[in-house]
């Protein structure tokens, strides 16, 4: 166990005295042994009174024959370290014997990466410190003790308003007492044709508190799959992968015009107002779906869940990712910042403002969600103050299309944008008002599908509208990304390129970047990393002005080691600048060429494969698919390295026919226990996100229980028509050599000593591409054809 | 999908009437269209306010053309069924074209077991008994109407005190609003032996609205896993399956004494009150860990954990299973019902009383929990009005051992007694207090090992003290038992020996039973059966006094089927009466012996194989242990038939050793989509715990994928040396013919038309027995042996 903290800022005597006196810790009794059995009094608020807080000391020992209420009941003149994180260690969740040594307590705390004084406490001033860095210690149960003792009681006394310690917003907010309100937000869109704007459904989750005056920032989630999904109609409407890669013509497609992102539409009236309110008309019933949202709740950031455009409650019709699904978004933020008009219901006349938010809004959320929040921070809408984004797409074409082919999400072979939108329309689960706007949708629908064009995979103006990074520029706000270094649904170019983009038109925000191990998910429950805390850091500053210095406090990039569990590191980039540098592999030396017969769907349908086993299958070093493929070993490490960085390989190949395939996989070789792509459960239920509120279980990405011989580390696909990218294809004549430039997932690998780094080139990807029953041989020249790999020098 | 109902109960218009008045509806307008208008403006209670109303409404479609709003702004004298329909099905979640055509909602109905009224509705008694009907009605997410729309808010009007619909306590009471409190309960043991009685820690979550004198009763969960467990001692004290299988002297095993039920202890002084108090000291920072008693907390049952002794903050030790945890959870009830003192501090003599409780207690919770709710229930204790006990021990012999032989719990191998003293000894984890008592808990530890004699497997005066089926004669209340038919951990011989035993004595308690096809878990969440209404039903009549006849009302058994998903049936009695007839099947025609050597241990090694895997591998007609078992044949059906009930197997056997493991397992053969053991999520956090209170998933057991060749149905294992029991050893010289009777665990088992009922005999069970690694022939005399099987013959 490791238990990594990044979000703990370093704070002088004077003002740990002043946090700790407004959470009603003393800092200077008649004696250092006073002020002990003061403070550890609170270090036990589940306990009310003398004898009930002596009996809870008595519960904990100081060493094998000493529990803390007899230690505490002598004087002393000096409390000695061990003695003192003894105890310590079992505030923060540790049990002596089973955990740590009670005779070395520090070798427990300096292999879990604890913090701890650099000497016995010998006066009242050293006890203050000492207790100010336990208190912002990491317990076992993810948050920090502050944290650990709030869910006990111990700020409970406290008025109900922002508390800072240590730079972070305490959990002071009554969530007894939580408002639950929806409102409608009249947006600039009529995606519904109906002549009337759209409106919008919000749902609001805020401390009652407010309703006494005082002003909270807002997390804001859009979350199109807020109001349910359309399971049964997406089964219908997955995409049976095609047996045939259409031949395409030579030509580069245009950009997207003004027209495609700004779409004509009539002048529309304002609804207008009649009457205004303070309060809602309907209860928000629907419960929030992310738990930092809801540690947050705790500490006094209302929750803003929208699902947007075409969902049940709002006006409108879904279009994955379009510019209105944009504005859908940049909407809700508007009427936070009192910008935008709002009403009651959907269709009446009494306004309703968000009087009780301070103005400050961040959006949080994962894959779509998190999507969305991209695309708001594109429109550069000044209230949007930050967005911690995780695992989001920032432009469709990279999650359902890659060089020219069409690619589906990792985990959904055949999803598309029509199945998207068929998802997320739950406005259908209203059906007295769908029945309304049914031709329509259908209308829409046929326009999604027909624009998407699975027949040729180009980069075409639909897909060209639905790239945020185009409006990078206009990004006003600094910006969190959270991705899985695993993450095949929504892959981590999404996120690197983003950065790239910042980078590229010398944008002056600030990204901070986290990279796990994880797949498609979350990050805050994680037990090795502080994020949630992390997090408390970032938003206390951008969102309530705490002067913090979070941006310069936090690290730019923290990646989760691949190799050890439960390893972070840092870095000032991302597979870039000082400590990263290029290495060229070339490839065979004997042979100039190498050819396989691209069979894998025939392979595929005789081993009665699925996506998973054929992802598993054709990675290893003996496989059913040995004949489809290209096997070329690039390295045998004989000390550990660390890929970092977006590989590019450059393939000079032909095809004995006018199209095909190109897929190229990069494997780590050699029996080994590797993390487990999914994280297990530590502690179910123990990680509490505020007094008496929700809990989450503590995970922690475990190494697998048996050795596995080959694992993916990045892949790329691409259409023999597309050499270099998905808006110009060639016209490629059977037998003709192509230069083509194939661009891997960016990625950080640690490769250990003794394993072999080996790339795969084959053809289709029955995971992600169609299935076509072709079966063209393809040639490499494997002279003219070579990887460039960027590699991290300066770290262990 | 189908919805089971069996927790809805008849009621007159006049009681319809008045129980809808209670709650704010409407039963008489001016005309049947206002009354429509005026009790449908009540199922949108999240809508304050007309316009909010209708807006909702609109949402609703009555048909393709016309929604809720528009239909209702019509005047009507009569409500044809398929409107109202129509409707009511959106209500309880279900959506048109998706899940029903709107041209017939009560073919779908139907289907799913939903009730409808018998004709169009032409008056306002009709639709007042059509409401009722609807609100008693099940939705998609486990719960009734009225509970869905009471989780909307629809009963936030109501004063926070009990109130009773269809007989069931409603979600009345403030969630919001919960005192967690822990107190210290004054036992008659001293199982440290410290000379003072051990004091047990409870924690009381309970309604605030009690400090206003609403008395409620309780559900109480003894609950040993509450603190916490000791996973790492854990997996370092769990025992390697010994190698060697120990020849034993023949005999008998003597009872149980008195002295082992009683143990002699001095007598124990009172703690002195010095004061009392209603307000306790403590905070119970633990949350509550059962859904069904949350589910109860929001309809004014209050929820009392206790570990009991030895966990952490209670004195005492533990003993896994034995009397003083009877006696230790007695001592809670006894309290709730005024009839033991408690105290405020573990150590103070400042006392308080459960002056909240109506003195009504109900126990909760599954294996270890509900095993302790058997247990108390055998003490007879008066304020203990009913058990709902869930996949529960009835003794601990059948949890450990079995005929003579060392026997795990499935998925457990190598656990035991000690290994659970060890793990539920949370204690340890105040290790200030743990220290204290070190020396009398190794010793007790020590005692525990020796007393569970792993080397003999005898059922012994340390096991007979934990058979609680010796006092069902004391058991006073009615009974609730649930278990699942695949559960291997605790297995299905426990509640039905418990249920024959209370046969066996007359009990006139009533024992009501569920069998379902899960492993050992609970059901409260299971789409397919309205459980948590049932036991609303049962707990308002024995701990609120409702006349709602529950008793007669509840079906006696309630078993899920096997072969179709979702299905229950009904049954007077499990395994026993009218209907169900034993056949006997005779084995082999040709061949009068049969033998196997069973080298299973050494196959396992061999294929490295897993406890699960060998599981899977020992019963497949083809499979690596085939020289090591005997494959018996009994029936090919050629139409579904029914095992319902305990088989016993009657086998002659030799073995060509002085001793011997006989395993036997009934299996079903042949390919089919059989129900997957565990259930899946159908909806995540959809089922409404009260008013914005929790929310559980909804489960079911789907069939599974993949077809698979075989499945377990049931069985048995024996030492040669026990041929009958447990407690009689015979000695046995090797090639002597021994009459062996083995019992099979009971079941229920619908094997259809075109599957094969065979017998397996085998030797060691890698995954529950140990692993010897001798090698004996077993032969058996198939003439002189047969299997007694029970059959239902009066359901479908």
């Amino acid at each position: 166990m490791h238990l990594y903290q990044f979000g703990r800022i370093k704070a002088d005597l004077a003002t740990q005295k002043n946090e700790l006196t407004q959470l009603g810790f003393p800092t200077k009794e008649r004696t250092l042994s006073d002020l002990a059995r003061a403070t550890f009094a609170l270090f036990e608020p589940q306990a009310h009174g003398d004898a009930a807080t002596r009996e809870a000391w008595a519960n904990r020992a100081v060493d094998d024959d000493t529990d803390l209420a007899t230690w505490l009941a002598t004087d002393r003149d000096v409390i000695k370290r061990d003695n003192f994180y003894n105890v310590a260690l079992q505030y923060l969740g540790f049990q002596p014997r089973v955990d740590f040594d009670q005779q070395h307590p520090r070798t427990f705390m300096k292999q879990t990466g604890l913090p701890y004084q650099d000497a016995d406490i010998n006066n009242q001033d050293k006890f203050v410190s000492a207790v100010y860095l336990l208190l912002n210690t990491r317990t076992v149960n993810v948050v920090t003790l502050i944290d650990a003792l709030a869910a006990k009681g111990l700020l409970n006394t406290l008025p109900e308003r922002f508390t800072f310690f240590n730079g972070k917003s305490l959990p002071t907010f009554d969530t007894h007492q939580i408002i639950r309100e929806v409102v409608w937000i009249e947006s600039d869109l009529d995606t519904d044709g109906d002549g009337q704007r759209d409106m919008l459904e919000a749902t609001i989750i805020r401390p009652r508190v407010t309703d006494k005056g005082v002003q909270v920032p807002a997390l804001f989630t859009a979350n199109p799959y807020f109001h349910g999904t359309n399971d049964q109609d997406v089964e219908a409407a997955t995409h049976v992968p095609e047996p045939t890669l259409q031949v395409k013509a030579a030509g580069t497609q245009p950009a997207a015009t003004d027209a495609d992102w700004h779409p004509e539409q009539d002048q529309l009236p304002h609804r207008e107002v009649t009457d205004t309110t303070k309060t809602a008309s309907v209860f928000g019933d629907e419960p929030g779906i992310y738990s930092l949202n809801d540690y947050f709740l705790a500490r006094g950031f209302a929750t803003v869940y929208s699902a947007g455009v075409g969902t049940r409650g709002s006006d409108g019709l879904r279009s994955t990712g379009g510019p209105d699904e944009t504005a859908s978004a940049v909407a809700i933020i508007e009427w936070l910042d009192g910008n935008r008009r709002a009403f009651t219901t959907r269709t009446g006349h009494t306004a309703i403002t968000a009087w009780w938010c301070n103005g400050n809004v961040a959006m949080t959320g994962k894959s779509y969600l998190g999507t969305l929040a991209i695309a708001a921070a594109t429109s550069g809408v000044p209230a949007l103050k930050t967005v911690i984004s995780e695992a989001a797409i920032s432009s469709w074409y990279d999650y359902y299309r890659e060089q020219g082919l069409v690619v589906a999400p990792g985990g959904f072979q055949g999803e598309d944008a029509d199945v998207l939108a068929i998802d997320t329309y739950s406005r259908q689960q209203a059906p007295g008002d769908a029945n309304r706007v049914k031709a329509k949708w259908e209308s829409r629908l046929k326009d999604i599908s027909q624009a998407q064009d699975r027949q040729h995979g180009d980069y075409t103006p639909f897909w060209d509208v639905r790239n945020y990074r185009h409006n990078v520029a206009q990004i006003q706000c600094d910006f969190v990304s959270v991705h899985g270094l695993n993450d095949w649904n929504v892959k981590p170019r999404n996120v690197v390129k983003l950065h790239e983009a910042l980078r590229t038109v010398g944008s002056s925000v600030h990204h901070k970047m986290f990279f796990h191990q994880g797949q498609h998910v979350y990050l805050n429950n994680i037990q090795s990393l502080d994020f949630a805390d992390q997090m408390n850091l970032w938003l206390s500053n951008k969102l309530l002005g705490v002067d913090n210095d979070a941006v310069n406090a936090l690290p730019d990039v923290e990646i989760q080691d691949n190799v050890e569990a439960a390893k972070w590191v840092t870095t000032p980039d991302f597979g870039h600048g000082t400590g990263v540098t290029n290495r060229q592999f070339q490839f065979g030396t004997d042979e100039p060429t190498a050819e396989f017969k691209d069979e894998s769907t025939a392979i595929f349908n005789a081993e009665h494969d699925t996506s998973d086993s054929f992802e598993r299958q054709i990675i290893q070093p003996d496989s059913p698919y040995s004949a489809a493929r290209l096997w070329l070993p690039l390295l045998q490490a004989d000390q550990d390295v660390v890929i970092e960085g977006t590989g590019t390989l450059h393939l000079r190949v032909r095809s004995d026919a006018p199209t095909a395939i190109i897929s190229a996989r990069l494997v780590d070789i050699g029996s080994a226990f590797r993390l487990q792509p999914t994280a297990s459960i530590v502690a179910r239920g123990n990680y509490p996100l505020g007094f008496d509120w929700q809990y989450e279980n503590t995970l922690e990405f475990a190494p697998q229980k048996q050795p596995n011989a080959a694992q993916l580390i990045s892949f790329s696909h691409a259409n023999l028509q597309n050499p270099v990218d998905g808006a110009t294809a060639v016209t490629v004549n059977p037998g003709e050599w192509v230069d083509m430039q194939l661009t891997l997932q960016p990625t950080r690998y640690h490769l250990p000593a003794g394993r072999q780094l080996v790339l795969i080139v084959h053809g289709a990807d029955m995971a992600q591409t169609i299935r076509p029953t072709a079966t063209p041989t393809i040639t490499v020249d494997l002279k003219a054809s070579h990887l460039d790999l960027p590699f991290r020098n300066d770290q262990d």
